[in-house]
């Protein structure tokens, strides 16, 4: 007997090479398995369900995977837009006044964000990640999870700037930093990886190649084998990067990282902003896992992240919301909608990245690229239910036509805001459904929110420092 | 005594030059007309109120205006995409088979998605339209429509193809067919213009200079001019209007429009896709009034319409969802979103098309375009009231960010889906409130639609000349 009998909605298994539609399917699971998927009357023929739900005028398909999150950047939604360079004015001076204390507070909000918008796998790179794991853990979402590895102590940045440095510059580097970083990564590697049956795992996340020295990068690499974890690494994100490694080794960033062997089948690479196109195959072709975060890259850099190429050179590419500072939400159909229309107007044609292909990011390539495609990303017999169910009933799902095409994959890809989701089911249980998450209570964190919202008020607006950021101004001038 | 009072929310009120932010605030109603706005506390102290609304933690703004919609196209959404001409290759083909009997199903099904993501205003254009404004009447909405007035009649398309017309090509016009046109939209403004006290306008909508002769789109003019209404023409909307203009009259379409006079203040340019920037600066010179439609054109052109340079130069530019074939939503969240994002890739910059800027495009520049500035798009004493309220306790709106900077506006514009609108109020009435219509019967709705699509399905799916459409070859293939 079944435990959860999922049957009568259409079905994207993302099984095969195109979405693995199946009119009129079902899906049975057992404890957290998937044991059975295909045509409803095929799948009810084999046994019966302690446990039903009527899938009808639903869609029924994988979880989305947001492989590229700073859940904890959620206090300062919306504070680092309209400016040349956001890190340094706007998100930088802002996020200092954020307390570690109420970092888990941020985190829920962002978890909460994408569950109810269908994401049940987060890449969460974080700092400290200890307290934020457990949310993932509680809250029952799946995640991979890194703490980030830097050897710079920005907390003498001030000391710098007497010596001479400039904001911008590389940050000077610190191997004590960078050895206590990494003991205190592994610290959480070694106590939540293949948490909970591997709901919850653990990678390493050296921040960048102008942040961590070539020894400690390649210790990373090497710790990482010898647990047989993958590295999530920053690279190619902005030009400081490869001012550090031209200074280091008079390599631009992607040939500096390649020559040192970084860009191996285990690295994660995240963003290639200013990658050339030679490094963007170059990546491809030595690691093949890229997380693509369009939305915020978009809004921060005005750049369209080379997705499509890094796909056509035939690397899998993930997508990613980055941080609610400059995005502004966890949204993987957000991410979707933009990664397709970005590629479209980069080539000044319709034809690029069509549907099939990013919902795939979203889906089974997204899993691949956090090293848990045998585990989630499709609908398969022996793979965890991490699933969502739409409402194929309302705008913009609605009307639905099947015959002689079908409409369904293009308006989740090209609209769909993530309000049709109705359930969310991971390793086969039901955590978000109809507006009500099982395991957080909305009113009490949201008002500890309000609480946390007002000491981030009182301690960055009582900064001198942050008076002139242009964000500031805006708001001054009623433009914001 | 004020019939409603709505109180305790956040204003953004769009009056002035930013976007008129006032914290705590309340919005009076008398009637269909907002007789007072401001602080709470002092617009509470002129009067009490029969009804009230508490719009604590509510953020409450001039509903959105959407210029730009062809609403019965709602049936064919999302069956336009992955092809290089969208018309030809998709569209047109498998619209034939939708049934005028069924329109104003798809005009309902478009506007309860544009009203439940808190669009008051459609402009809707049309053919026929008398069924159709029934619909807009109805529901409640805020409607600028425009029975759409060709000379082409594609009924003759086999026989031009006999004749040696080849697809792509201007069609042929005829006189006849503008004339009896031209007769049927005039009787459209006749019956309904300034129905509903104005809540219902009509424009007339000569559709573009390669499907109107020179002396018809005159005519439109002048019936426009003595009516002391606008045009709505689609202008440099493909390459096709320009070969039709460079053999009529061997100019390019807008220095040909500007030529016969079109080009004057009552002109709502829609597109402008294949405008060249003098060609741009000088629609805004000259007319003011563009209707940008991001999402639509670049999913079906790959195009960024220039948005930013026609505001530059001095015009009014409204946002438009355009058609749910290639969009596929109609939604002024994901106008705004897209719109400001595709302006900062397209520059290569995070500053262009700043959230605030964007946000008046939805409001009140929208407002001015279809020329109904002077009774809504900002919240105003004397002006009707059309708003709408948000909830600000879920993300992307929380949390909300108050000092030193506000985040309001830039996660309204860049996060926000609509999914966070919980009332819309038109001419001071609500028409929609957590998810109910007030003047829709959802469930026989979606009834009606359901026999609606079956039919379609069946006519479409009998026709042989639709099986090898590439959307129907990427059905066949499971990539759709």
């Amino acid at each position: 007997m079944y435990d959860l009998l999922i049957s009568g909605g259409h079905l994207l298994t993302m099984q095969g090479e195109g979405v693995g539609f199946v009119e009129d399917g079902a899906v049975a699971i057992d404890g957290r398995k998937i044991v059975a998927v295909g045509p409803r009357t095929t799948v009810e023929a084999n046994d019966r369900a302690r446990q039903a739900i009527d899938a009808t005028n639903r869609l029924v398909m994988p979880g989305l995977i947001d492989a590229h999150v700073h859940s904890a950047a959620t206090i300062a939604r919306g504070l680092a837009q309209e400016v040349e360079t956001w890190m340094g004015s706007a998100y930088g001076p802002l996020i200092r006044h954020a307390s570690e204390d109420d970092a888990h507070l941020w985190t829920t909000l962002a978890l909460m964000e994408g569950i109810a918008n269908g994401t049940t796998t987060f890449g969460d790179y974080e700092y400290p990640m200890e307290r934020l794991v457990q949310v993932h853990a509680g809250i029952g979402n799946r995640a991979v999870v890194c703490q980030g590895v830097t050897e710079v102590d920005w907390s003498q940045r001030e000391r710098w700037i007497d010596e001479g440095w400039r904001p911008g510059e590389p940050a000077p580097l610190d191997p004590a930093v960078g050895e206590r970083e990494l003991a205190g990564a592994l610290a959480v590697f070694d106590r939540w990886h293949n948490h909970d049956d591997g709901r919850i795992n653990v990678l390493l996340g050296p921040i960048a190649a102008d942040m961590v020295s070539e020894s400690l990068l390649l210790r990373c690499q090497a710790e990482a084998r010898q647990r047989a974890t993958l590295i999530h690494l920053h690279v190619a994100q902005d030009p400081r990067e490869n001012t550090a490694t031209l200074r280091r080794a008079g390599l631009r960033s992607i040939p500096y990282l390649d020559s040192i062997g970084l860009l191996a089948p285990e690295t994660i690479a995240v963003h290639l902003s200013t990658a050339t196109e030679d490094e963007v195959r170059l990546v491809a072709a030595k690691s093949g896992r890229m997380a693509c975060c369009s939305n915020s890259i978009g809004i921060i850099d005005g750049v369209v992240p080379p997705a499509r190429l890094f796909r056509d050179a035939g690397g899998s590419v993930a997508l990613g919301s980055d941080q609610a500072a400059g995005n502004n939400s966890h949204n993987v159909f957000a991410e979707m909608r933009a990664t397709a229309m970005f590629a479209k107007i980069a080539a000044g044609s319709p034809l690029p990245l069509p549907a099939w292909q990013v919902l795939r990011m979203a889906t089974i390539d997204g899993a691949r690229v956090l090293g848990i495609d045998d585990r989630v990303g499709s609908l398969e017999e022996g793979k965890d239910a991490d699933l969502i169910l739409l409402d194929l009933t309302r705008p913009p799902l609605a009307p639905v036509v099947m015959r002689p095409a079908r409409n369904l994959v293009p308006n989740l890809v090209y609209a769909e805001t993530g309000a049709n989701v109705r359930l969310t089911l991971i390793a086969g249980r039901i955590i978000y459904r109809d507006g009500v998450f099982a395991n957080v209570d909305r009113d009490a964190i949201m008002a500890e929110v309000a609480s946390a919202v007002t000491r981030f008020e009182d301690a960055a607006d009582a900064d001198p420092a942050v008076t002139s950021l242009p964000i500031v101004e805006l708001t001054r001038s009623g433009k914001i």
